[in-house]
């Protein structure tokens, strides 16, 4: 805490940029169009779901993982085609961001995030919370995930998770 | 998501404003200020809540619709004054919001939100959630809603829906 | 609402540093770094766990509370030797912050909060909701809480709260 420097108007933009995109993300997920996920990342980003035990005790256990961009649209095809699963719709909230260093091109992020589950007979529930860990890369006037990792808080892991984080 | 422009100095200022506005209309309602809810609008402004499914397709069925402020404040009049129920509060959070379109002296925004309800007995769960789709009027230094449409991920609607959202 | 002014160039600094603050703060409890939290405070703080209920009525009883910052750290001593209580961990979202007031070196803000509570066999669900009121002093690059009420909308504690919100 005591090393956080007041920001600048230029963090600030570079704050306001990463909301916006992280909002962009999980309305793309929130709203089932899991064809553009993929294009979020990089080209040779790296994603990953694990569990806070295996994270804090740096377990290399994942509850899912892709690297490459090609990996991302196989796990999306895969689910579309192959998985049955009772129907369900996510919500995410994100928390507030923390920026945890930048550099130029690229700045490392933080934040919480809880995913209220709603079935289809209505029943709401937390299906995930924890946090992120993402690696943000500035291209241009775009930006795009190098590397996310989604720390859960829950050791146990939902059958249903089908649908990336 | 490709087309999002990075956010400029202006655009920030009325991304915050809008923040600091919607931060307003969910304490309004979590503190029971209804009487005051109105308010937040425009006159002429047309308020919607409807499920998901609806909403998807289109299809005109509202869980609840107001057009015009007369009709916001005899829907707060009729619940102060008709509906008994249970006790109950209600806290708010929404998720980071996303800046769909702006012109002059307008501006629309979508936002995730997540209602935690707490009963008179303490038990707490998940209320309501999903996003709302908002057109925000820019009325020199005040800002009123001109339209509001809550989209809730669930098709069951909750008897105890007598409160705004 | 009607009283609020729209954000200039320097409010908007304040409000993301009290954001960044805020986000520091959480997640120093989120990942149980509990001997960093009274550090957050200044030397003369107090903080204050009450009920909605209690608070309403201006009733000074209080779920916890804490005057000066030697008695944070008592807390935190006790928490870690003397208390048994079953594994958990907590996922804190915080909604939009409104400031209610600022003067130099000073900045009163409120916020709503609902913290997700995961049990070591993998239950989550909410565990508090509610509002904080913080005023958050200035001191150059730093940013500490004077004061601190969490505001919870429960009327009932859970015997779990032995962790600071």
């Amino acid at each position: 805490m005591s090393t956080v420097s007041p920001p600048r108007s230029d963090d600030l933009l570079l704050r306001m940029r990463v909301e916006a995109f992280m909002a962009d993300y999980v309305h793309c997920l929130d709203t089932d169009q899991l064809e553009a996920w993929p294009e979020f990342f990089t080209e040779d980003a790296r994603y990953r779901v694990c569990t806070r035990d295996n994270f804090d005790r740096r377990l290399p256990l994942s509850v899912m993982s892709c690297s490459g961009r090609g990996m991302f649209r196989d796990r999306i095809s895969a689910l579309r085609t192959a998985n049955v699963f009772e129907p369900h719709v996510y919500c995410h909230v994100i928390g507030a961001l923390r920026i945890l260093g930048s550099s130029p091109g690229r700045v490392e992020t933080e934040s919480n995030f809880q995913v209220a589950r709603t079935m289809v007979d209505g029943t709401m529930s937390i299906f995930a919370c924890g946090r992120s860990l993402d690696t943000v890369s500035i291209q241009g006037e775009a930006l795009k995930l190098s590397e996310r990792i989604v720390v859960l808080d829950s050791r146990q892991i939902d059958t249903l998770l089908v649908i990336p984080l």
